[in-house]
């Protein structure tokens, strides 16, 4: 340890907010000298209020700013919001990254996909594994969650150590992986300064319970079912896909996968030695000749995505798959809040088909793979941090978590946001600045600022509509031509075919010309003048205020 | 009766989808001799699926057309949706309205807000009158539900009665109205052939629960806060505002009310001898003067919606209203389905603030105004219907609804749909037509069909962006000047700048006027070439597909 050396935390994404988690840990004397060791390069999806955006990261500015000083990547398992950025933010992130073999597959996927190499900077390790990224020293601890190799990080520096839990809960009988080792988990964290934890479940009160009641539960379920049973659950919880494939076996019936996702997580599964119980997997095509009450069709979509399997089923738009009078569909799986409309339109969808929907309202079929307020009560009993820090959650999840810490005898829960640069050590914890952060947006096919006024103008004109006015002028300020107006979202078909508005703003338009103390020699007060003139005559026609672009030609 | 008479039921909106209710009922020979009633005529709201419109209604077409057979309408009670499309559809409606005071008071309250007169046409009538809209005879009965004067109708006529029970609860102690007298209503319905009933909370086993539990819950928990109290709810829960009401007095706290709807909802009540509890509100400026332990904020805006006085004061942005450390907010208000991400940022910046949220998951202190299903089974105790028309719900609602009909010994359970006209009598129930229904929009300022492509260019524009070419050409075909190029949401700011794109497509527009074999005779395919060229040029550069419009002026 050099005289001055400081050791900080700073959440890029996931603190504050559900999804695209980024961390960082640094170590050195000044922020700009510091050696970075990034925890995870996580996405979160777009929906409605992103349109033309499905993919959002992380601003990582602050880490491409200082990327020569970038020691190493840490992928603590291969869920979407902790994996997914990886790939998109590469060409700024290059270094050597580091992760368990069923990670490491899907992030050689990920790459392939995007056709990026990774030729000599992914390095895979084993579980329990303890490697060096100077000048962090690291001991991987396998903690059980909804995917195999749930990777927690015991960070070691010269300063003091922290446990960084990753995603966990506490399952005593995980369908996929083992069970906490708790008295390995106790050898490793005996001496935790800072812990960073996991805050998804922190007002939901109780334990999450074990992916084996599911199992149990689901079989037992299908077992009473007689026609067609279709069960959906998200591909990446794998822990799912083994209990679905044990149900099948269990009630004999065969397995038909369903959606790109789902046979591309089942083919990295069985590569790694997971999913083995699956005999055979038919294709839609095969399944059509088997009776009803031998098939289960394992499908995505169970949050009502419009190309996942499930609503294109619902719409009959999958070839060879029909739903029939009392076929059941099972949601193994959560209502993500954001998602409930389109899931009730399709639980809709399948009703008018004639279709039993069980959801997890109804049947025990569902746990959640993050803890709930008792197992976070056991991980601090076990851990007891000097420091603590809330990740993984929105602001209401952190400042329950943090004090729930406060509550265990925790000296510091620091309720912190992304962006926020926290001292561990030495000393007390404080923050002691604060970087840029914020979202960007993948965009066709390359990133942009979420707060780029095109993304504005988008919603915008979603909202008002557009308006075009183009006139011919000659030297004289004489329309040479008609003004061209293009109205688009405005006003309706009806409308538009009579074109009342446009043939009425083109005489406005007219008018304004004709009447020379109109005209500015100033170029941009007359571009300024038109445009109020337009968008005045629209708003008084249609109260709607389009985004509105003049455009003045002169020959 | 004559000879050849029929009695139908045709809902034009509310089966099939929670929101904007029209029912009709018609009498006569054929459909377009048929004299008809109008039972509602309530709205939706926008959600992000339709930007830049706030107000849904039903397709009317099919009762326009009619318009001269239409004998009256009947608005049960003075919720959105079932009042809210009154004034909207209005020009296209006028014949004599009936309503009892309440509801009667907030309908002349929409007529004024647009401008409307209905001098000669609102008949306000008593609570448990019976009236005569010919050729059917009504006797209006009182339920409880969360507004005033919830009534349902015995619509009577020479082929059998129907009992249509709009809105309703059982509320054995309602804090606004009566209970329900069930003498009375077992005397009034004692021959119903037909019940048209209410079916939101289907799914919801036992009971809703009284209004009065929430009041003694709500005070309890104001009681034990310190600091300042907000409590929001919808404004048209008539009932919540007479609980709050009372649990400011039962606490010692001055009522501040904040919010437009609330106001007004506040003024109609009290002109109408509800809401009298209340000694004095406080305006915003009085109550800064009083300690935080003295006041209660009633507030609009339980949905987080931007504009609601909720939101507002967690975005710091509400004169005289400031939210402390320690103060808190109540949500005495369910999460309507969809609100859900909006609601959470809600409490996410109530906690940043440093509030305390109190919401139906920490306290008993929300109940529904829709009778859950053992409310259900009672009602089916009582007027036992031959025909069940399941109404005021999404398709999986209206399903279960039928299946417990069914369950209750109903002979006919007709689950049907908007648009769907049911013949109720005489002989067995069947849909003998289907009408033209779905949803026309309040977009602006005028109506238009929810189908209108210029609805769905907006939302094209939203996703891709827009791109406008002008080409200025003269009789040889030559450009004339460089073509104009405007390019909205497709690239961000910093390339905008740059010009990039433009610049090369513009070049790429060159080189195919130069190309004369390019330059077809035929205007249309000239169009059609430069429009393929521009969206390949920009779908290859960007991945987006923008709405492309291709002029070309001749000069």
């Amino acid at each position: 340890m050099s005289k001055g050396d400081r050791l900080v935390f700073l959440p890029l994404g996931g603190t504050g907010e559900i999804g695209m988690n980024m961390n960082l840990y640094g170590y050195g004397k000044e922020i700009d000298d510091m050696k970075w060791l990034i925890v995870d390069v996580g996405i979160t999806f777009g929906d409605e209020t992103t349109p033309g955006v499905d993919i959002i990261l992380p601003d990582h500015d602050f880490i491409k700013e200082r990327k020569d000083n970038l020691s190493g990547i840490i992928i603590t398992h291969a869920h979407e919001d902790h994996v997914g950025g990886l790939a998109y933010l590469w060409p700024d992130l290059k270094c050597p990254i580091y992760a368990t073999p069923f990670t490491a597959s899907i992030i050689r996927l990920k790459f392939e996909e995007r056709g990026l190499d990774h030729e000599g900077y992914l390095n895979v390790i084993d579980l329990s594994s303890e490697i060096q990224i100077k000048p962090f020293d690291i001991k991987f601890q396998t903690l059980t969650h909804s995917i195999p190799e749930p990777n927690s990080l015991i960070i070691k520096t010269k300063l003091g150590n922290i446990y960084h839990t990753g995603d966990w809960k506490i399952d005593d009988d995980p369908v996929v992986g083992k069970a906490i080792d708790f008295n390995e988990l106790k050898s490793n964290t005996k001496d935790i300064l800072a812990m960073v934890c996991d805050s998804t479940n922190v007002l939901t009160k109780g334990r999450s319970g074990s992916e084996s009641e599911v199992k149990n539960n689901l079989t037992e379920v299908i077992k009473g079912i007689k026609n067609r049973v279709f069960v959906t659950s998200f591909a990446s919880n794998v822990a799912r896909l083994e209990t679905i494939a044990h149900a099948a076996k269990e009630t004999n019936r065969s397995l038909v996968v369903l959606g790109r996702s789902m046979h591309r997580m089942i083919s990295v599964a069985r590569q790694n030695g997971i999913l083995n119980d699956i005999d055979v997997i038919l294709s839609e095509k095969e399944a059509v000749k088997k009776k009803r009450e031998e098939v289960l069709y394992l499908c995505t979509g169970s949050q009502g995505e419009p190309r996942g399997a499930m609503m294109r089923i619902a719409n009959q738009d999958f070839p060879h798959v029909d739903i029939d009078l009392d076929d059941t569909i099972i949601f193994s799986s959560k209502i993500i809040p954001g998602n409930e409309k389109k899931i009730f339109q399709l639980f809709n969808r399948l009703s008018e088909l004639g279709a039993n929907v069980i959801t997890e309202y109804d049947e025990n079929i569902h746990v959640s793979g993050h803890p709930c307020l008792d197992e976070m009560v056991d991980m601090y009993d076990n851990i007891k941090p000097a420091i603590s820090v809330p990740v993984h959650g929105e602001h209401r999840h952190l400042k329950r978590h943090s004090n729930l810490a406060k509550e265990m005898g925790v000296k510091f829960p620091m309720l912190i946001s992304n962006g926020d640069i926290l001292q561990i050590a030495p000393g007390s914890p404080y923050v002691v600045d604060q970087c840029d952060s914020g979202r960007q947006y993948f965009d066709g096919n390359r990133l942009v600022k979420s707060e780029s006024s095109h993304i504005k103008d988008r919603k915008r004109m979603a909202y008002n509509g557009v308006l075009n006015v183009t006139c011919i002028i000659d030297q004289k300020m004489n329309l040479k031509e008609n003004p061209l107006i293009i109205s688009i979202g405005i006003v309706s078909d009806q409308e538009y075919e009579n074109d009342e508005m446009v043939y009425l703003l083109e005489e406005e338009i007219y008018k304004f010309f004709e009447d020379k103390t109109n005209l500015s020699k100033k170029e941009k007060k007359l571009y300024q003048k038109l445009e109020t003139l337009s968008r005045n005559f629209v708003f008084k026609h249609t109260r709607k205020k389009p985004l509105t672009n003049i455009s003045i030609v002169h020959i």
